[in-house]
């Protein structure tokens, strides 16, 4: 076999805005299953804001990415030779075998997926992790009740679009905020919230005061900076706000000089009773399977839809990844790393 | 009847750091009661750092004292003449009647105290609004588990020392902070508090981090400022923060320019999952019950001590309000307004 393994390793840990020499994309030999593994070909690459983190050395809810190690994501692939019963070639899986072409498992952490179900890819986006996110994030934190107003920041990205139209399905007036007028006008005309404001739009405080006359309700948080410093003022009595994501603030090194905004955002909080809670998608694991009925019957009811951002070739993905934490993408990021044989 | 109705009136909006003229001390006739009123004379006023909120014309929680309105307060009266089958002359009762020495009171917001319970001003105090806010904060949003890291700002004052003991009797590590080290050696020595420090001592970040080498599982926040700041970098995952007070911010009139700590917050939110919740007491007012039995329980075994800074004299409630906004009382502040016939 000549085929060879190509990965994607951490060279160094970024200064702020991470660059291409902070990656390494090396070649190296296709490794063999052992017993009870099996060898997986990755079909699809998940690229996600939290992957920022992961570069960095400091103490976070995950261990970071070694120097020199491959770096982490979720991948959909295909078993290509097995030692596992579970798991026989010619079947396809869902894991964390991150940004390298090939990749042995023993099976943890990883779970089969049916391709008749629904495209494979999905499984990375609106029914995988960004789409259990937004599920769980929105209903266990969240509370959404119909009449109520919703906030969403980063509206058109995987997270976001998914809370925004379940937030409609919960009888929420919604409202999204995203960076640029293309994709304000998908997250309204085409996942149906009611409202979509660009954040960069030097008007963007007072045209979110005016598209929640009636203060708001829930934030979901995926950005930070300037986008929370808006949403601040406008809180309603008992608002909650799941922060999932700040974006913004992952390339920061140091401290901002400024204008110290934490003493609004605590006077807030008391005076307006707020609960702000982080979480993760793994703390909410047990809700798998309610998530996946859930979420399925709604994308097949036409309720849900999703959009996904293509990048052909695994030694794109670091240019991708330094672009999405700048909002260059449009959906999920996804990376075509071989060919998909279930696609149409 | 020459007597005199003696009251505190809010003669203007503090800019900042309130000032005595920001007071009007007015005489005026007493009331006579309607039919269904009674005329309760005030024996205690309860000083608490909520007020600093109401002498301001922003939206929060409760209306705002009007220009000329007799200031906010809590308070524990006899009842001296009675239209009101309820509330017969010579019975004692807590309300919100306010910085004067009579008010009238059709019931509303009223309950009768039994002076042989418990001396008169715990009403005010650890068997009231600061009691009860210790309690239901503590155990519904902190959540205290035996083993774990409790961190109580203000742990020398009427809610601050309730949470501490509380939290001891739930099996905590409670660690107090406080300005001064008299205030400091009462709570370790009388309160059984673990550790005290001193946020006035400049070494009180790093006697902070030696003081929770477990890192902080609950922050009961009444302060913010420094002390939230020096709390920061300390939570565990799944930490807890009440939002009970923040004292410090009181007498902010503008935001403080340096460094944005917001930044700082939000991830540690998003990283160590946690949850902070703002509540004022009357969010939990189903649990008095509960309350009331606990906490009673707690008093009489000798496992809750309490602390009164007594003030004599109504006209000596504004610069003591000026006073406990810097920190100087030490223990619940109680003003004497007029003699208490029960007392020993």
């Amino acid at each position: 076999m000549t085929a060879q393994n190509t990965q994607v390793l951490l060279a160094r840990r970024p200064q702020g805005v991470p660059v291409p020499d902070d990656f390494e994309i090396v070649e190296s030999a296709i490794p063999e299953p052992a017993a009870g593994q099996f060898l997986a070909r990755t079909i699809y690459l998940s690229l996600d804001p939290y992957m920022r983190g992961r570069m960095n050395a400091e103490r976070s809810y995950a261990e970071p990415v070694p120097i020199g190690g491959v770096m982490e994501g979720g991948t959909v692939s295909r078993v290509e030779t097995s030692n596992h019963p579970d798991y026989p070639p010619g079947s396809y899986v869902v894991g964390r075998t991150g940004w390298q072409e090939y990749a042995l498992s023993d099976g943890t952490g990883v779970r089969r997926i049916n391709p008749e179900d629904a495209p494979l890819s999905t499984a990375l986006g609106v029914l995988g992790m960004p789409g259990m996110t937004a599920y769980t994030g929105l209903l266990n934190i969240g509370q959404p009740k119909a009449g109520e107003t919703l906030v969403v920041a980063a509206a058109s990205g995987a997270v976001g679009s998914a809370v925004g139209q379940i937030g409609k399905i919960k009888g929420c007036r919604v409202i999204g905020i995203a960076g640029g007028s293309e994709k304000c006008r998908y997250v309204t005309e085409e996942l149906g919230f009611d409202a979509c404001l660009d954040h960069r739009d030097p008007d963007f405080e007072a045209e979110l005061a005016a598209a929640c006359p009636d203060g708001i309700d829930i934030y979901f948080e995926n950005v930070a900076g300037h986008v929370l410093r808006a949403v601040i003022p406008h809180f309603n009595f008992f608002a909650r706000m799941p922060v999932c994501g700040l974006i913004a603030q992952y390339n920061m090194t140091e401290p901002e000089e400024g204008v110290d905004h934490l003493p609004s955002l605590m006077r807030a909080i008391l005076t307006y009773r707020l609960t702000l809670r982080g979480f993760i998608v793994r703390d909410f694991a047990d809700q798998h399977g309610d998530f996946m009925r859930d979420v399925g019957q709604w994308i097949r009811d036409g309720k849900i839809k999703y959009r996904e951002h293509r990048i052909a070739g695994l030694e794109n993905a670091p240019a991708s990844l330094i672009g999405m934490l700048r909002g260059d993408n449009f959906g999920k990021m996804v990376v075509e790393v071989s060919p998909d044989p279930t696609a149409a």
